[in-house]
């Protein structure tokens, strides 16, 4: 017989932590807890096979589960010594999912599962206070209602709105048992008129229907968008916990809180969260009332702390906060209730933390001898350092005070104010930066959030939705900015008299709160001594090298300063484009007689040369990979008539013939035409002017500071063995003439990117004329795929969304297919040549999944943009721990 | 020390026939026939060794090389009994290149070098003729001057037109000893003023230069053109043959001539040819004198046989001809000169034929037992076949004469008319058919003769340059056209009183020689039972099925006449463009509701399901692959505004919103964009309509003619399993929908093109879902090489020249790099599936080279044009016999 039910607390503790994949991780937690001795109300756990054989079978359960349910209840029943259903004294329990991870978009809770009609009597006689009853069974209405039988939860409120106005009261706090028993009924007839039968008063059905409600929540359409959005499977399933209810609004003796056992802001070691007195769980995130902090340190003058209101309380949390750091070894994320002044547990998990908190907790830990080094090491999720390197706003520069708010999620962002996510979502999506604004936001604005660069909101605290899910994802977030108000049908946004419309520009500092109108000047990140302590612990341990891609004097510095070893790809054409220099260009590529061409490249060639020196010296002896010229001509057109115009006068000629000469340049398959080194073939005085530009910068910046920078040349699209050797031929004949004519000869390299199934398939010949490759998978992924990466747009989310893909393949490189082709021209490669040096230069070089991909693929370095050099040295260090390596002799 | 030089005839015979990359074919054939004690005067070969290395080491001849040459040359004084410089009876040779294939565009002869001021007198003495000896001097001068020395040779036209007016004759056989003499006089002084110094005098000197141009020539651009045609390597070399002079031109019992020793038309059996009487080699081929034929049975009235003027000479020629074919065991042509009635030859070698004699001869040779059937089928150039299947013109269609001449190569062709290589090429790059028209080709004309379709000339005979050239090139050629008078400045072409312009349209056909104004009408080709016997011969030993590329009707039945064992690919859209379906098809993809989609698609498919009935009947029963819908729907759109704007009548919808969705539709690279597979992931009701319109042909034909179809289904730029597992689910769900609808069950199967590397590499995962793998060699070519076939032409025939590919990958299979991509396919494939059934279905089906490779690569069955079927028939089985195998069994 298969178990499909555990039970925990009371002695009955079937379940550990390690289980968490079949008991969900609030499961497993609880049964964890119960098990060191905490204290947790007793329950079951329905285990995730339950959700996953109930897909399976058509939306049915297994045989045995009644039967199991009922056997691990009536546990409960004894060790509270309460019966469910029970009359005069009646145990009441609350229902959550549990998923292997924390899902918010599925449903969450529903409390005082068990009250009826008559249930409701015995409460109130065995609590001694009807109000507390009524109070609760109207909640418990209220939640089961909206969440498992779907009611709209307006019409909830509005009942309350109507009662209140009938007493003529403002606040909830003022409504009497009486009162909350109107609402009752006012509940019950409004939602048998909503799904046109009574409310359900038998407990086993309530019970039942709130189970398969978390089921079901499993495959909705948010669940199912954040299950995509964290690459997390369908099949993993969720489980279901029933648990005796235990009260935290029962009277002043009582509160409830969340809080985590460090600040997941900061990473600060301490005791930080919100508790409410007299209140229950959802009262704390609804942000309905303002929670007050833990600990008195903390507190502001007009707050009242649990330390100060309820220090027996307090005092047993924070033992229970050690004893949980102790055993976890690691942050946790809790929630209590108080009932009577006595603590029971109600979940703990891994807390959720900004990046500069996980960062601080792991080098913290470390230090504190919680964990080893390799272990901080694992601990950061190297994408998540990101956010620690990007500007924050500049202390100096002017700005203009909207309003604030709570400092919800670290960071600075700008952009055009949105009041709904659809609209964040599609205004991203043609590459403009936005800030969703919303009262507050719900687990439907989750893809809103993802797009924006950065979130307010004017309610809701620390700890609300909109807080947690935005540090999570790592934007910057303004929480609960009271003093702003936003009206969605007017499209604005007011404050203090100010007003900013829908489309307009503000600034966020996650960091203050502030908000700010228009945009505000950012400066570099500041960097804390943890980063430094963990990026030095992580370079002890890789084995790849990590360059940067850079072409400008601003890209080279940044990377130096985040510790980027070379670089790995200088795109020589973004030189082109200076408005200095683009006329020169274009005139170069409409003259068509090669002693035109031949002119205006030696226009270029101080240009070219100028810029190689900077680099160099900002390199100062580092690897410099060069690539040549790359695209193809017509992208360095002008497209307006006027512009060719100009031209045009420019070069003596007229417009037709430009138009005409530009029309011979176009090309139905851009991607698959005339460029790379096939220019290079047919314009030889192309790359001749390249190599010479970076010979005698070479040679100069040798003279000029003695020591000697090691360009390596690199030769784009190679398809074949004869196009690098005909092109390395011409670099080779340029660096004789220069090394001849300057007296000076520079040690230098001559490779090609790997960016054509062909070359990877013929890698063997080709490594005979090359001394490095370097795989260029931006291009590799399109020609592999036959997916243009302009088009793909159309299709391609489409495919990630229905599994076709599990990711996009141009953001972590496809390990199967391209993958295939890396490791074939790199076996192929050292066959030839065992000394063979091997890089990345796509953009997935900054990506962990693809970095570990390279480390096992046995290349030597990955480039990246600049600001992920951390990123990737953390990943490479992380790569090479999990490939068994971690010191640089592996 | 090396061998540089090999002696020949006069009982030193150091060569033979197999030595011919060594001594080139002219050397070895020399030799051998001199060897089976055929008459050959006297001579040695410089080998191709000389060549190579006279290119390796910067052009400069071996040290032994000058020693053996002289050694060499005294064995020919000796033999003949005269001197090289004597002045009394002076030893005359001739030198001529001969590489080991022949190859026009190279430095060919010059005769009677030996020649000078001091000999000349000698010669005449000798001889008894002074004006033998004065005209031999002057055509030395004449040819060395040209060849060697580069002088323009209607210079020396000039001076002889300029004695002739002064003498008042009209034919060069009117001019006397005296006349030569001054002509002698003239040209020296000619040569001097050009050249700036005067004609070499010294025989030593001369031999030295005329053996340097040989080996110069090698490099010369018409060769280069000549060898990059025809797959020569520059590395092979030429050898130079330097032979003891004999003289056609010494009188009425001299002669000279070439022939073949079957009809190299027809293939005919007979001794065909023809010769001069009196007359040096270059007057046969020159086209100034007419020349007679061999044979009594082929003369006309006014023509004298060597049969009838020399039948002793002629008797000896027939005994050779017998003797050289049962040698060679192939038809030879033979080169031959009478001096006084003794019979010489010259130079042997295989015949160049046209496609029919190919295989008439190879067919008749294997009857008459000279070879067996396997080797029959290694005769015929698969290549070659392409031309017997050629439509001829309709005996029955209305034509206009313009001319008549020579019918110097079969077939009709039909085009616009060009005056120039030059243009020819230029207007044929563009897709257009020309018909080059020149007074009379010579080697610079290769490059426009290759690009045109049909070869017109107004002079020369059979033999002559046009007339050789077209024939070993498969083009329709007319020569010697008499009547016709071509005046280039005028761009015009006039014959009895009519007058064709450049550009208008003729038609020729090379059967009869006749020109016509205007296009003809052409019917199918009338094949031989000799086609007949060796397709039935290549059958029995090749192993690959032969399939056809063919969606219409006509297609499908050419290709069934032509022995398709199927069809390998059925293009489904291109039954999309029939003018009565455009336009649904348009609004099918200008709707952007899937209702409306649906609508459009169910008045497509009545269409579709009756061209697919149709294919059915006419393959009765065989194989019919077909794909499922592949272009970009951008494809199908109109371009112009005024289209457009009848769309959208048609649609009830405005112009700027069709243009706003023809728009959206367009990509930037459409190669890579959303196409194949991708529109039936996002449009599955296209799929889901072709599907349906399949199996319902399928089931109507089964009912209709009791032998049911079995239908292969193609899903089109796969990339990944998932793809194929959705769309093969979409059209498992049709068929199955239609089986039940029609109470039929038929057999199907459902595979995908290999068109992408990323398919290539993952086949083994793909092979799970799919029944066959068609590899798509085109798209496959694009992607591998990063290169669109659209765009490549800026830079692809720039490639193929400088050998940077050793052809175009579009036209024959990159074996490297595509190549090992179909075998990756194949293996994972089989790896998963060993019966997985593999073809290919690119153009290089229908590729002899590419069709090795298939064979090699172990695939099924290849797929061509219709009219490639016969080609890729014969490949095939020449596949199977290179590869050891030979019956069906291998």
């Amino acid at each position: 017989m298969n178990k499909w039910v555990y039970s925990f607390g009371a002695g009955h503790n079937e379940g550990k932590a390690e289980m968490r994949n079949l008991l969900g991780g609030k499961g497993a937690n609880l049964a964890e807890m119960a098990s060191i001795g905490l204290p947790v109300p007793p329950g079951f756990t329905i285990t995730t096979e339950v959700c996953t054989a109930y897909y399976d079978n058509g939306k049915k359960y297994p045989q045995e589960l009644k039967d199991q349910v009922a056997a691990a209840l009536g546990l409960v029943e004894q060790a509270v010594g309460m019966r469910f259903g029970d009359e005069k004294k009646p145990l009441l329990v609350s229902v959550r999912s549990g998923a292997r991870v924390s899902m918010p978009g599925m449903m969450d809770t529903v409390l005082n599962l068990g009250l009826n009609d008559a249930t409701v009597a015995g409460l109130a006689a065995a609590s001694g206070d009807p109000r507390f009853a009524w109070d609760s069974y109207r909640r418990f209405i209220q939640m089961f209602g909206s969440v498992v039988l779907g009611v709209d939860h307006h019409r909830f409120e509005e009942i309350i709105e109507h009662v209140k106005l009938d007493r003529d009261v403002h606040e909830d706090t003022d409504l009497k048992a009486e009162d909350w028993q109107t609402v009752v009924t006012g509940y019950k007839d409004m939602v048998a008129q909503v799904i046109g039968k009574p409310f359900p008063q038998d407990p086993e059905e309530q019970l039942w229907a709130a189970i398969g409600a978390v089921f079901g929540s499993w495959m909705n359409a948010r669940a199912n968008t954040y299950r995509r959005l964290h690459d997390i499977p369908a099949s993993w399933g969720t489980a279901v916990n029933v648990q005796a209810m235990v009260f935290g609004n029962m009277g002043q003796d009582c509160a409830t809180g969340v809080c985590f056992t460090r600040d997941p802001s900061t990473g600060e070691n301490i005791f930080y969260g919100e508790y409410l007195i007299n209140a229950q769980g959802e009262d704390v995130v609804a942000g309905i009332r303002t929670p007050q902090p833990m600990a008195q340190l903390k507190a502001k003058p007009h707050e009242r702390s649990m330390e100060v209101a309820m220090p027996k309380a307090y005092q047993e949390l924070v033992a229970v906060r050690a004893r949980l750091e102790q055993h976890y070894a690691d942050m946790q994320d809790i929630e209590f209730t108080v009932q009577q002044n006595k603590l029971y547990m109600l979940q703990t998990r891994n807390g959720k933390r900004t990046a500069a908190a996980s960062l601080k907790i792991a080098v913290d830990m470390a230090r504190e001898g919680l964990i080893d080094q390799t272990e901080a090491i694992k601990r950061v999720n190297p994408s998540a350092l990101d956010q620690l390197l990007h500007p924050t706003l500049d202390p100096k520069a002017p700005r203009k005070l909207l309003g604030k708010g709570l400092p919800a999620s670290p960071g600075a962002a700008c952009g055009a104010v949105v009041f709904s996510s659809d609209e964040a979502e599609a205004r991203a999506a043609k590459g403009e930066s936005v800030i969703l604004v919303r009262i507050e936001t719900s687990p439907e604005d989750i893809h809103g959030m993802h797009a924006a660069s950065g979130i307010l909101t004017t309610r809701g605290g620390m700890t609300s939705h909109a807080a947690v899910v935005a540090r999570g994802m790592g934007r910057p977030c303004v929480a609960g900015a009271g003093g702003v108000t936003v009206d969605y049908a007017a499209q604005a946004l007011m404050s203090g008299g100010q007003v900013v419309q829908g489309g307009e520009i503000i600034t966020l500092d996650g960091a203050t709160g502030e908000i700010f109108i228009g945009s505000v000047a950012m400066v570099e990140p500041q960097l804390s001594g943890d980063f430094a302590t963990l990026m030095e612990w992580a370079d002890g341990v890789r084995r790849l090298k990590v360059r940067a891609n850079a072409e400008t004097p601003l890209d080279a510095d940044t990377a130096r300063k985040f510790g980027a070893e070379g670089i790995g790809l200088c795109r020589t054409e973004h030189m082109f484009f200076d408005p200095a220099r683009i006329g020169v260009v274009r005139q170069m590529i409409m003259t068509d007689s090669e002693g035109g061409r031949r002119e205006a490249l030696a226009r270029l060639l101080p240009f070219q040369r100028a810029d190689f020196i900077e680099l160099f010296r900002i390199m100062a002896g580092l690897p410099v990979t060069i690539r040549l010229l790359d695209p193809p001509l017509h992208e360095f057109l002008p497209h307006s008539e006027e512009e060719i115009g100009e031209l045009a006068t420019a070069m003596g000629s007229d417009l037709v013939t430009m138009q005409r000469r530009a029309a011979d340049l176009a090309e139905a398959n851009p991607m698959l035409g005339h460029r790379g080194c096939r220019l290079g073939i047919s314009y030889p005085e192309i790359y001749e002017m390249q190599a010479r530009a970076i010979f005698e910068a070479a040679v100069a910046t040798a003279k000029e500071t003695g020591a000697a920078p090691v360009p390596e040349i690199m030769i784009p699209l190679v398809a074949t063995k004869k196009e690098l050797e005909i092109t390395r031929a011409q670099v080779d004949k340029v660096a004789k003439e220069v090394f001849a004519e300057s007296g000076v000869t520079i040690e230098y390299y001559v490779g090609t990117m790997i960016e054509l199934p062909r070359a990877a398939l013929t890698a063997d010949k080709i490594a005979e004329v090359a001394d490095f490759f370097s795989f260029g998978t931006n291009d590799l992924t399109q020609t592999t795929f036959g997916l243009s990466r302009d088009d793909a747009g159309k299709f391609l989310p489409v495919y990630v969304e229905k599994g076709i893909l599990p990711k996009d393949p141009f953001v972590s490189i496809d390990i199967e297919g391209v993958g295939a082709l890396v490791k074939i021209a790199k076996e192929k490669g050292r066959s030839v040549k065992s000394d063979l040096k091997l890089g990345i230069c796509g953009e997935h070089g900054g990506d962990p999944a693809s970095i570990a991909f390279c480390e096992e693929a046995g290349l030597d370095y990955v480039s990246c943009s600049p600001y992920r050099v951390p990123v990737a040295r953390l990943a490479a260090a992380q790569a090479a721990l999990s490939s068994g390596g971690g010191d640089r002799t592996a």
